[in-house]
Formats: C-alpha cells, structure tokens, sequence
C-alpha cells in the first residue's frame, strides 16, 4: 500500500488484514546477493511442484545492487490450487541466511505466531542465544517461534562444498518446514541432487550427499528461554552523523522499510542528496588491503584502480595529524614540491569490496619476499573497528590545494585529489567505475553527468544511495539519468541549456554594469577558465557579483543572481556503456557527435549489456560468446572510433587504464580541454567475459599487448597545428592474440563448444 | 463525415444542414498547385483581416502531389466574428482559376443559388459559354449564377507578369466578391502592392498597379443563357480500360471525392493495387520532347534519366509494327544482336512533366543546327491526341525477352527493359526517380521494397496512386512506408521473414520429396538464382510444384502450397532519403549494416530533407543555406559511406547517375549481387538546390568533376579476391570547386548575405 500523504489518493488498509487459509506453508527466506538462496528457493519450488502433489509459488524481491545485497524469497507451498497476492506477511517459516541480517533488517516482523525460525549461525548451539540482538530474542519469544541453528559455513567446508551454503539450507527448510514428512523430503533432495549433478560423476554426487547428511545432523533446535537476556542492541541502519535526509528517508530504504515511507518523504521534484553511499556501510570485503610503509613508492596505482574508491592518499603537514589513532601509518611525501609533508595510505575497510586490483597493480614487491608488496590483503574483521577509526580521522585531514601545489596531470599527483564518487554498488572490481572516479577527481566540482541506462546508471543513481558525492564546499557532479536510448541527446541538453543560459547571464552583466561596476563586469566577461585556477578566480567574482547583488529587485537583477553560477565553467559528461554507444543510443550519440557543441562522452566499453546479463552488442568482438551470439559473434567489433574521426571534428581516444594509466589520463584531461564534442572509448572489463575480477587490470594490458585494443587519441587540434591529428599511443603487437583471449572464458568457451569454428575466427580475428 | 458502412459506427447527417448566416461572404477558389491561387488568397485575408474592419477565415485544402495538384482555398469575410467549421458548403462565390478543372472536378458543387462564379477562361467572353462542359452549362443556369470571366493568362503577358496569374485573379476577385465596395477594395490592392513591393522599386509597383487596372478591363459578366446548349461532355476521370477497383475506388480519389467514398469501398488489410499512375493523365507539360530519327544514336541516356518513366524505347520484329498509327516513328536497331528489328523510342505525353532533362543528356546533336537534338521540346497540346494514340500502341509491343537476348548490364540494353515505377508526382526532373526507375527496370519483379518517409514514400504511396507498377505478367515490387525513423528495421524486417519463410518452404521441400519427386524437390533445393535466367528457372519449377499440390490436403502439404513462391529469389530493398539515412533513421540503419544480411539500401541524397521543405541534415555540405543552416552549414557533410565501410562487410558505393550512368549501373548491379549489406549513397538533385532542374544531371557531373561529390565502390568480395576493395571511380578534381558550387543558389545565398563567411567556408570546403 502506498501512504500518499500529498493528494491523498491512496486507499486506507488494514495491513494485518489477511485471508490465506491456514494450511498453506508460508516461507521466507533471507539471502544475500550471491548466496545462491534464491537459486535454492526455485529449486525447491521445482521439486515440490513437479515431483509431488502439492502446489507452489515463488516471488522473489532483491534489488539492482551489484552484489552485497539482501534478497528475500517469499515461498508458499499447499496441496490446493494458491491463489494469493505477492509478498507473505504471516510466514510459518522464516529463514535467515545470513547471522549479520539480525542486526540489518527486521527479519522476524513478518513471522506467524508459533512459526518455525531457521537461523545459519556461526555460534553453536549453546552461545548462539546470547549472540542475538536483545530486539529480535524478545521477538522470538513473544511470538513462541520454534528456533533452529545450524553453522552452514562449517559443515559446508567439512563436507568439501567450499563457500556454498545453498544445499545446506535447502536441506534444513526440506527437514523442519513440514512442507512434506522429513523422509519424503530427504528422499526428493537427493534425487534432484541425483538429478543435476548425475551426469558430473558418482563422486559429486557423493559429496553432495553428505553435505545433505551433515546438514541434518547439525541442526539443532534451540529452546528458547522465557526472557530475553541479550546485551546486544540492534544499531542503527546509519550512523547518527549522517544528515537529516539520510536518517530520516535514506536510512528507511536502507533497513527494508522503503515501501512505508509517506509520500511526503520523497523530494518533489525527484532531486535526491549525493554523497549518500557513505552512509550505507556494507561491509562486504572478507579481506582488505593493508598498507606496508617500507615498500610503498607513492605511485598511487592503488588509488587510481580502486572501482569503489575506497583506498586513498593524502599528503597533509605532520601538525595536521595530531590526535591521529593509534594504528595510523604515514611516511614522508616523496614529492620535491611537498617535501616535509607526510604522506598516508588509507582504506575504508567498510567499504571496500575485497576485489584484490589494487594489489595486483602494485608494482612495489619486496625483494625478500616476492609475495609481499606495500599493500596485501588481510581478513577485514580485525581491522574492521580500527580501520573505522583511522578513515573517520583520515577524512577530516585537508583535502590538497589544487591549485597552488601539483600539476594535476599524472597519475602520482591526482592521487591526492578526493574523488567525487565512491563506494558504488558496482560489482567488485568492476572495470567502468575507475574511469569514473579519475573524471570526478579532476572535474567533479564544476561537472553535469547525462548516464545512460545500464551497468553505470545502477551503481550510480539507484536508490536508495548514489556513489556521486560532494566536496567540503558542497560541490559536485550533477546527475542525471534519463533512458537508455535518448542519453546522447540528454547530455546534448544539459549543454544546450547552459550555454543558452551563459549567454543570457553574460549579455545580464553586460547590461548591468553600471551597478556591478566596470571591473567586476568586465573580468567576469573575460575570465580565462581554461585551468582549475581560472575557475576558482571566477567563483569568487560571482560571489563578489552575488553581494552586489543582495537587493536585487528589478527582474533582470533577478535573473542576474539566479543565473549567475552559470558564469562558471561547467563540464558536460555523457556516460554509458557499449549497449547505449554502439547500438540503441548511437543514432542520438552520432548527431551529438556531429553537433560540435562541447561535451565529452566516455563510452564505458564492456563489450557486451553487461547490466542485462551480458548480450552481445556491436561491441562485442569476433568469436566472443555473449547471448544472443552462442557461437561466437561471426563479425567483427564495430569501429565507433573511426566512425567519429570520420567526421573530422570530434576529439576521440581510445584508452584501458590497466594497459596505461598515463594515456588514460592525458586523454580524459584532452577531451575535456576539446572545445567541442569528445569521444572516449574505454575498454572496461566485466564479469561478464568470465574470469576473476582480480585480473581486470592485467588483462587490459594483455589486451593492448596483443594488439586486440589499440590506444590512441586523435585530436583535430593538432590538424589545426599542422600536426597529425591521431596518435597512436600502444606499440605494435608484441604477443599473441590467445595469450590474451584465451584468459577469458567468453572466448573459450567456443574452443570448447567448437573448436573448428573457434580456430576460424581466431584465425579472422 | 465518414460513412462507415463496415461497422456502422458513424453517424449519418444532412448535408445540406446549414447555420451560416447569409452576410457571410463564402468564398471558394479552385487553383493549382503552384499557381499562386493559395499565396494570393492568404495575402487577401490579410488585406481584409488587417486593413478592414472585417473578420476573415481561411481553409486551404490540397494534396501531397509535388505539382500539378488542385488546390482548394475555403475564405470567410463578414463584420462579425466568424466562428465556423471548416469548409464551405454553400459558397456564394466560387473561382476557378483553371479552365480545365470544369472537366475534371465538379467544381460548382458548392455553390450556393445566386452565387458569383469567376472562371480564367482562355476563351474570350463570346466564344466562352460554348466551350463550357454541358453539365456545368447547367449548375450556372440552375443555380442562377452570376458568370464573370477574365483571360487572365493573357493580360498576365500583356502587363509583363509573365506566368503570375495570381495577382490578377485577386484583383476579380475583390472586384466582384462584394467583400468591400469595389473603389475600396482596388485602393486596398494597391495598398498592399505598394507595401510588398515598394522597395523593388517604382517600375514594379508600377507593373503591378497595370496589371490591376488592366484585370479589371478584361473582366466580362457573361449573360448566362436559359438552356444548356453545350456539346462538351465531362470525360470519365479515368479510362473505361481501368480496372475495376481504380474505377470505383480511385477514380472517385482522382476527380476529389474520395471522402465520399464508404468504409467498405477500401481494401480491409491496406493493401491497394499497384501501377495506378497510369490511368491519371495529368497532363502538365507545357512541352514534351519529340523524337528525331535522323539524329538519334539510340543510347538509351533520356530514357535513363526520364523521372517519371515517360520516355521509352523499344526493339521489336517489323512485323509486330503492323497496324501503328500514320505518325508512330521506328528506325533500325543499333545492336549487333537485335539485327533486323526495329527501334522506336516514345513519349507519354500526357504523362511528361516537360521536366527537360532527356534533352539535356542527348548527346547526338545536329551539326547543322546545334540547337537540335535527336529530341526536342515541343508544345504539347498539339501533340496531345496523336501522342495518346502511339503511347497505347507502344504499350502494347511486346516487352524485350529479358534472357535470351542481351546482357543488361550496361546503359544501352538496361533502356530496353520495362520500368515498374512510372509517372510518379514527383517534381518535374527529380533527382531521385531516375535510380529507382532503374532498380525497378534490373530487379522489379522479385523485388519487396522498405521506404523510409520522405519525397519517395509521398511520391511512391500516397493516395490515389501508386508509380510502382507491374509487368504483363502481374509481377512488380511489393512496397510498403513504415514511418520516417524505423525504415532500415522494417526493410530489414522483410528480409528475415523472407529467409525464415525461405528455410521453412525448403524444408517442406525435403520432406515431401516423396509426393514432389526427388528431380523437382533437387533442383528446386539446388537452384542457382544469381542471374535472371535462374530465377526463370526456379519459377518454371514453382509452377510445376504447385500443379502436384493441386490437391493439397495434410498441413505441410497446404504451408508448401502456400508458401511455394518463396523458392523464388526475393530482392529487398531499403530506400529512403539523407534526412531518414544521416540522420533520424541512421541508428537503425547502422544497424541493419552491421546486421550482415542480404538488403540493398537506396539512400537518396538531396542533401537536405526535401520532402517538408528543405531543412538541413547531416548531409548537407558545408556552406550550403538550408533551413535550420540560414548562416550555411558549420560543418562538413557526415561521411556516411565511410562510416558504413569501417565495417569491411558492407558492400558501398557512391553514386551519381548524371555524372556517370555506367558507373551508377555497375554499383546497383553489384550492390544486388552482394551477399550482405549493401548501401548506395545517390547524389540526388533537387529543387531545393535553387536551380533550373533541366540543369539538374549536368550538375552532376560538375559535383564530380570538382571533387565534391567522388564516385567510388566497396565491394568486400573484392578483398576475398585479394584485390583492394575500393575503387575510385571518378577522377582527381578537374574544375574548381566554384564551378559546381555557385550554380546552385543555396551555395551561392551566402556570398550575398555574407560574403565574408561564405568565402571562408569555400576555402575550408
Ligand atoms: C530501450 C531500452 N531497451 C532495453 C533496456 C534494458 N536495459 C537496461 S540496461 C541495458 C544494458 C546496458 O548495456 P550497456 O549499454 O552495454 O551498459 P553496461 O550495462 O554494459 O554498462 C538494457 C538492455 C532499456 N532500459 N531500455
Ligand atoms: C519522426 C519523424 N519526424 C519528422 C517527420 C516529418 N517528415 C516527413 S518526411 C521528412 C523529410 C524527409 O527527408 P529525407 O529523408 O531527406 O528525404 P527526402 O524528402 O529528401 O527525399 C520529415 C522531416 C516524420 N514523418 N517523422
Ligand atoms: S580490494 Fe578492491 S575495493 Fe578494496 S581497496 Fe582494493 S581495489 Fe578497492
Ligand atoms: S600501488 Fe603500491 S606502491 Fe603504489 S601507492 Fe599503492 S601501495 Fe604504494
Ligand atoms: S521532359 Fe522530363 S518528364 Fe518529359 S520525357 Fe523528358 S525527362 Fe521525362
Ligand atoms: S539520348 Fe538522344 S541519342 Fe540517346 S536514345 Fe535518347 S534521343 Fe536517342
């Protein structure tokens, strides 16, 4: 039910109303993101479904959270025809698979007096009482719920299942839900066990067999005291320091309330706070880099790669460090312009995701010990209250001085500049978000972003938090996502309006000069903004401007003032994937292309819909295996960077920061310097193409290596410089095309498949 | 009102209802189309509206025919406000501005008992009455009107307005109407003359003032006689020879009564009959060309070029001449396998727009009098009956055998084979018509035809006609219009419903060997359709297919009955113009490029969007005035064949048939040929280039010759080959680039409303 406290459309309900008859099982089940829970659940549905007489429904609620997220699966089985609304709200059964939910989420609200509670718990039997948050014992009790724990984790590493926990709870639900007598249940388990796993040989099967055995004999039922005696508390779904907004709305969806939120709750015009993933600590990282001071150079690789931003450097004054935690590490800047400062290497362990590039970017090893670089990883729980700590007092350090300190165009120097977006909901290691960041490290605080549906729309503006933040000025990108097909022309508007909009405000100052004073007026006209500094002296003329300005009363010294930040730089961003660039956006993003107005389009090229689950697109290569291209894609990746040099007039790059960071950033730091529409192509990898994520960075290289992506800028000022205008960046191939491909299991899988066809295109590759 | 005779849903009404009050003044005007009827009657509402304190109303009514189409002017004055629908229905003044309308269309239908009726007559106020059509005669007697009528072609010459009968008509008009008293009225006409023209100068207003004065001199009242005397009969609007359909249905269209038609009348799934152009004799060249056999060299180029497939030629046996009318001109046959038979080259007259251009291309020209050609125009009034007589007679000579005869891959032969689009209302000496003519004559019968919206989807399907047309054989292109955006998807559509049906049918095949036998259902599966004999072939055997199935009974039997003609060779073709192609509809069209099917896509380049006036698109060059483009374009014409060539699998070619006709057929050839996606980018001259289009195939050669339009073909067969795929088929610029440019008044706007620009844009050109 919708609560529209504004037009108070929405119908009154009585949520506790309920007409679902008493012998249908009722099962919720709490999951996370990759858990396989849900994957469990519809198996489950199948079994009961197809191998017995009873009836079976699924639905299943998680949100576009890349990974990390909570899933709930609503189960009803009954041996009459269901017929029966979405959602469950009297469950007989309620699981949680996940101990940390207790905490999270309130996951017993739904659950039927006298119902049955599965927990997965870490503590055994006789210690898991006194581990539950105080809230949720009383809830047990008060609604006589039946207990059961089981340590999932343990007895899947006992019977050789790995991390996989999925079997094990299936099995528990299939023992103590009633949905059928405990030994049918059993029976119908391992006969679908029997069924996939059959033809993987006699030992999988096995294996799955005891996991199946085990599980039941680690059930336990656990009698529930009369009294809750817990000390421990639920904490609150965000920190007490987070702003009003956040505490008040954001932290509602966060716990799962969402749905109750009023109307009245929600911004009216749809513009929601940025900067609010910090808030929302996630806490998926089960380890962390930790920072070793006697092997770090200060290259800030680390820093650049992170997907999440998560791992950052400052340089500050020894006096800005008083009062600094215990554990907190620093060295001496190796900077000649910083020379007596220190610097510091820190993660947010919170927030980080675990992902491993920034240790395999690394290049600083230690010579006794090869496995040993300035950063390693290292299980987060331990570090988890101290790493807290140390990043709580590494962001109040000053931010760098970018203007009157470094030239910000390596990667060394824009290190220290803060990133304008973080900890997003990407999947770890994800290959796009690291080109996102280095662009809101070096323009966020004047830059207006158009996102193109896919991937980056998700991590980037899904709520309840967005990964796109502020500085300590309140600065930012402006963000913005319309659709998939129209976000060229989107971006195209946001230019236009800015542009007419800075006509109208400097042809308002012209006019008004006689109240603004000829100076002002006139450097405001002609402002040079072409560097950072530039555009921090022109801030401080509007506020100068703006302080005339106080009495404004005529309209035009209205529209003066409310117009007058249109009197600095702004910096037009067109972000999207392949699926958008290549395919359904590309008539729009050809007419922006051949517009000549200036914005820069930063095409985040996983080859593939990597949001959709991995459909091929005009991106993909030839003989990748993606959907709709399951024996390989049989032509060639289209050439959208040719296809805009073409015209002559558009700044293009191609870049893949894993194989230079230092072309990707005199690229980016090009296109934006382009007065007129810039075009960069960025090769980004995925899950989608079938590895571990932790080679991201090394396959870019391999990629470029091999010849497979070339770098290169091609700049039509150059041609008006007498010069070429395209510039090859990488060196001719210096390995072979499968050293590269052949990493990936989307190109593979056709050798596999078919190996005939695999060798021709290879061969045409 | 709608008669919805199918399911009865309209609502019947009396159309004789009537609340307009009388001192309304209701006035119809019948024009054509560019006659300036339409200008002139919205420069007198003007007049009244502004200048008199009258209120004024106007409803102008025509058609999307490019020219020679009526229009329809609806105005209402009265001293109050008007508050009306939209039409008249019982005007008391009706004008008709060309005398042969009172043959074609019931122009007096609405006029109301006592109305004044102004009519252009060429016949002086003696003769006139007789020359009326009877049934006309009796509407005036009946209806007691009041007859006026002007020469006004006459006193337009005599007071030096050339052609311009509009100011004259006007000036009657107000004269009679009655709106104002005359004396005001003529002050108020010459006021705006003064107001319009005063800054051309004295001696024009002057002109016009004569014009006036003279209109008013040559205005007769004629005495309206008790009887009908007349001998004239109102011809049918369509010859008895039409088809049944085209004389219920269309011809109603035709003579401006299509609204009358009921529900039932038109066909249920859409699909209206083609080859309709041909029973709307239009009449509208002034002029039409005339053959000179002593001159003629037979090579086929006025018939290459013809836009409305009005001029053709034939090879026949002599005896097939027997019974030719006295005037029907043969020679013998230039070809060294057609010996002995006889040529005959043939105007429609009465279908010719006197557009020039097959004179402009003749090549053979008399020495003697290098003013004559092996044709020449000529007033076609005179040559009108006997023209009509030898069209009918050609008609009827048998068609070239189309196999066993020549090879048609070169001008000459390609004039003998039979155009499937003809007479179509595109304007006189479109630019685009001729390319299509020529598909239709090389692939017509097989062919299914996607067209984007535009000039050709307004020429090629707007109601009443359609130039698409059919052989003797019934066979002609199937072609449809979607929208504007999505042509490329739609014709791409086509193809896969095509080869999905194709590998369906074949199946069938295979499968009912049995009942075919196993000869048929071989050489049905293994047959070579690459040339026309081929296709003859398979068509043979489809016959043969079809008699086993007579009896058709099981499903598969009845699919592959049904489906049969899909064995046959289908050639798909996706036509559009630059605006659908560079621009709106170039998402879908990349595509459908990169789609790596079997299409052949048409992009006729006007370098503007003709068909809605002329507005810039993404292949309008540099420099060039257009609409949205006042200043000349920015920027340089979008490089669509490259853009299309980047792929390596799309077949290219840049053509201009005026520049070369051979090389434009060996691309269309070659494009058909191409196994994949083929894209023909046709230069494509066009009124909007403000030129005299009898000009129009000579600036095609020039647009090649300086470089600016290169003719080239991509063939990727050719890299298969080991070849290098592209061909430069024109040669380095050999005239400046002026030359071609300043021709044309959309280049040449700029030197004179900015000269400045217009050279700096010449030099980066
Ligand atoms: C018109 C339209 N079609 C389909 C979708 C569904 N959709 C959302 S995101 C997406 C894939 C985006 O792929 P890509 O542009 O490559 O970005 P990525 O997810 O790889 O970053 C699709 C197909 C949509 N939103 N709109
Ligand atoms: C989506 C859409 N926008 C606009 C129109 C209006 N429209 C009809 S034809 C046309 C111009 C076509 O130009 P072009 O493709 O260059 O063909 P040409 O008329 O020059 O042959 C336009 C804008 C339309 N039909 N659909
Ligand atoms: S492990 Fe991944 S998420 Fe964590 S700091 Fe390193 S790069 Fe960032
Ligand atoms: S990449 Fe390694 S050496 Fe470089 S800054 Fe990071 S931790 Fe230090
Ligand atoms: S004058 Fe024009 S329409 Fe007439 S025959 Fe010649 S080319 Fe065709
Ligand atoms: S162009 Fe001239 S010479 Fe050629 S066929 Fe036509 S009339 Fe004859």
């Amino acid at each position: 039910g919708i609560n529209d406290d504004v037009t108070h459309t929405s119908l009154d309900f009585d949520p506790a109303f309920d007409i679902e008859s008493d012998d249908i099982v009722r099962a919720m089940f709490w999951g996370l993101g990759s858990d396989g829970t849900v994957g469990a659940n519809k198996n489950s549905i199948k079994i009961i479904g197809e191998e017995t007489p009873f009836y079976a429904q699924g639905y299943f609620v998680y949100d576009s959270k890349k990974a990390g997220a909570r899933t709930i699966s609503h189960l009803r089985f009954g041996s009459n025809p269901i017929h029966s609304t979405y959602l469950i709200h009297r469950a007989n059964f309620v699981a949680v698979h996940q101990f940390v939910f207790l905490e999270r989420y309130n996951v017993l609200d739904n659950a039927a007096n006298g119902a049955t509670f599965l927990l997965n718990s870490p503590y055994g039997p006789d210690e898991v009482w006194d581990q539950i948050p105080r809230p949720v014992q009383e809830q047990i009790i008060e609604k006589n719920l039946k207990l059961y724990v089981i340590d999932a984790a343990a007895v899947a590493k006992e019977t050789g299942m790995g991390a996989r926990i999925n079997t094990i709870m299936q099995t528990c639900f299939f023992a103590i839900s009633g949905v059928l007598p405990q030994d049918e249940a059993i029976a119908q388990i391992k006969h679908a066990i029997q069924k996939t796993y059959g033809k993987r040989g006699e030992a999988v099967v096995r294996k799955n067999y005891a996991a199946v055995d085990s599980a039941l004999a680690h059930l336990h039922e656990i009698s529930v005291p009369d009294q809750a005696t817990g000390s421990i508390q639920k904490p609150p779904p965000v920190p007490a320091a987070a702003p009003e907004f956040v505490q008040a709305v954001t932290a509602k969806m966060i716990a799962g309330d969402g749905d109750m939120l009023p109307v009245s709750a929600l911004p009216a015009d749809g513009t929601y706070p940025t900067g609010t993933t910090q808030w929302e600590k996630r806490n998926i990282g089960l380890e962390v880099p930790v920072w070793e001071t006697d092997l770090c150079i200060q290259c800030g690789k680390c820093v650049m790669v992170c997907p999440h931003a998560v791992i950052r450097s400052k340089v500050v004054e020894e006096s800005a460090l008083e009062g600094a935690p215990a554990g907190f590490l620093t060295m001496d800047a190796k900077w000649r312009e910083l020379k007596g400062q220190k610097y510091t290497l820190q993660v947010a362990v919170e927030d980080c995701t675990g992902c491993t590039l920034c240790v395999e970017v690394c290049p600083a090893v230690d010579r006794q010990n090869p496995e040993r670089k300035a950063i390693n990883m290292h299980p987060q729980l331990p570090l988890r209250e101290e790493g807290r700590q140390n990043w709580d007092f590494f962001l109040n350090l000053p931010e760098i001085d970018r203007v009157d300190t470094l030239k910000f165009t390596n990667v060394k120097n824009s290190q220290l500049l803060e990133p304008l977006f973080e900890f997003s909901g990407a999947c770890p290691g994800c290959g796009e978000t690291p080109y996102i960041s280095l662009v809101t490290r070096l323009f966020g605080d004047h830059a207006i972003v158009a996102n193109a549906t896919g991937c980056s729309s998700i991590y980037g503006g899904n709520l309840p938090t967005t990964p796109w933040s502020q500085n300590k000025d309140g600065r930012g990108p402006a963000w913005s996502n319309s659709l998939f097909e129209d976000n060229a022309e989107f971006g195209l508007g946001m230019r236009l309006t800015i542009d007419k909009q800075s006509i109208y405000v400097r042809e308002l100052v012209d006019r008004l000069r006689g109240e603004i004073g000829d100076d002002l007026a006139d450097s405001l006209l002609s402002a040079d903004q072409s560097t950072e500094a530039g555009i921090i002296a022109q801030r401080e003329r509007v506020v100068a401007l703006k302080d005339k300005l106080v009495n404004a009363a005529t309209p035009a010294e209205k529209d003066l003032l409310s117009l007058a930040d249109m009197l600095v730089k702004k910096s037009v961003w067109i972000i999207g994937g392949d699926g958008w660039a290549y395919d359904i956006g590309y008539g729009g993003l050809d007419h922006v292309l051949a517009s000549g107005r200036n914005v820069n389009v930063l095409v985040l090229d996983t080859e593939v819909y990597s949001n959709t689950g991995g459909q091929s697109s005009k991106a993909t290569p030839l003989g990748a295996v993606a959907k709709f291209a399951a024996s390989g894609k049989p032509n060639d990746k289209k050439d959208l960077g040719m296809m805009a040099m073409s015209y002559g007039t558009v700044y293009v790059a191609q870049i893949a920061m894993g194989a230079s960071d230092s072309q990707t950033m005199k690229a980016i730091l090009e296109a934006e310097a382009y007065d007129g529409p810039s075009l960069i192509i960025a090769y980004s990898h995925c899950i989608a193409h079938g590895y571990d994520m932790a080679q991201g960075m090394n396959q870019q290289k391999l990629a470029t290596q091999s010849g497979y992506w070339p770098l290169y800028r091609f700049n039509p000022e150059w041609r008006a410089q007498g010069k070429k205008p395209l510039k090859l960046d990488s060196k001719a191939p210096k390995i072979p095309l499968e050293d590269y491909m052949y990493n990936e299991n989307r190109f593979r899988m056709l050798t596999k498949s078919n190996p005939e066809r695999a060798k021709k295109l290879l061969a045409d590759a």
